[in-house]
């Protein structure tokens, strides 16, 4: 890879801790990140960094100086497109790929969509409210079920995978998706009228919208998508 | 891979640090050999663990109760074939592979040859004559020189790329899809309906049909998808 390319790589992806409760681990991704050419870093639920953080982060203390802090998932993928969350168990209602098709996925995406990458709390993974958020879901292997990864090993075979593979540049097979945020705003309206009609009450709620927004997720929605989902959607409300 | 798989890749591969420094790289190390299926562990210049050693190798205990300590590389090396060491620079007289092919070489041993996987102090690296007793000196790619991989993370590198391709992992990742007829069916009962209600007429009907069958085809609908998408559509039509 060229210089250009790494800009690339670099400009594409961003790395979301939600929750993160052991500093060293926060230093530890940043040092990995500055390891594997990333730099966008996004802390959520935390509004600060403690001294065991900086000193785990060996030289790669600028990611730490320019990573943001937000209160949600919903605010950290602002300027972000598609979203892959990393889960180490399946969960009922979002659908799971294996990480090779992740990772294609990724790579078939063209060099201007913004993707981020979207880590769990080292102690309970990725809440469902969090999951709502992505896309995609994908599980790193590994050779048996316990313990999951550390969450900065996660993220380093994450970004290490994404580095390595050639396959990380641009192939630009899938159309430019909307803003994850003008995803969620479709999905969001959508939702609303299906409520209004009855079709989304108390007893199903959850349920259905989980499996709707796994299931519209992994549409990556483009611009001409949105309307025509918006305009399927509309039909029969008035 | 079965369970036999994993047994041969266990058997063929040890992992050796040399004059670990920080107590908690060396339980990193241990949960990191236990995500991706190895347990072989020997430490050279240490002769017992510390607390913070046990704190960090989650659920991998059994890979610290059962490691060995050793003297010096030479004891180590005992009972192994094949030496592959980790630098993370070149060095003088010593030559030194890609990890792609270092990688290539491994997996091309038989699964009887034990394989040592060396590396260094935190700090220093491994010595020149630390070096003395490998085989084949391999180098981690990385973004830029400074800074080199965290140790754990280092190891982590190199056994998941071991495992990963050498692994081949359940598939059993999507939903069954239905038939691709009983797909069709779905859509064109849904088409059928919007028809009805106006929404497709006849000079919108072939773009229409078209986008709808690509957007909803991406989806390899399941049994599940299905009943939520008719619930969708239907909503409204009476």
């Amino acid at each position: 890879m060229d210089s250009t390319e790494y800009t690339i790589l670099q400009n594409k992806f961003a790395v979301i801790l939600c929750r993160p409760e052991i500093p060293e681990n926060i230093g530890l991704v940043a040092r990995n990140m500055k390891n594997t050419g990333f730099n966008d870093l996004r802390l959520v639920g935390i509004s600060s960094l403690e001294k065991k953080t900086i000193v785990t982060a060996v030289h790669a203390r600028e990611i730490l100086e320019n990573a943001r802090f937000y209160d949600s998932v919903a605010d950290a993928i602002e300027n972000l497109d598609v979203i892959f969350a990393a889960t180490a168990k399946a969960r009922k209602r979002f659908s799971l790929l294996p990480m090779e098709e992740a990772l294609n996925k990724m790579s078939n995406f063209t060099g201007t969509t913004r993707i981020g990458l979207l880590f769990g709390n080292e102690r309970t993974g990725l809440t469902s409210e969090e999951l709502l958020h992505s896309n995609f879901r994908f599980k790193i292997p590994q050779a048996g079920n316990q313990p999951s990864y550390n969450l900065a090993s996660a993220v380093l075979v994450t970004l290490f995978s994404i580095f390595s593979s050639e396959a990380s540049i641009s192939k630009a097979f899938y159309g430019q998706p909307l803003s994850r945020d003008d995803q969620e705003a479709c999905l969001h309206r959508i939702l609303l009228n299906l409520e209004k009609k009855g079709f989304i009450h108390e007893t199903n709620k959850n349920h259905v919208e989980e499996k709707f927004y796994d299931l519209f997720g992994r549409l990556t929605m483009t611009a001409e998508d949105r309307n025509l989902l918006l305009a399927l959607f509309s039909k029969g409300t008035k």
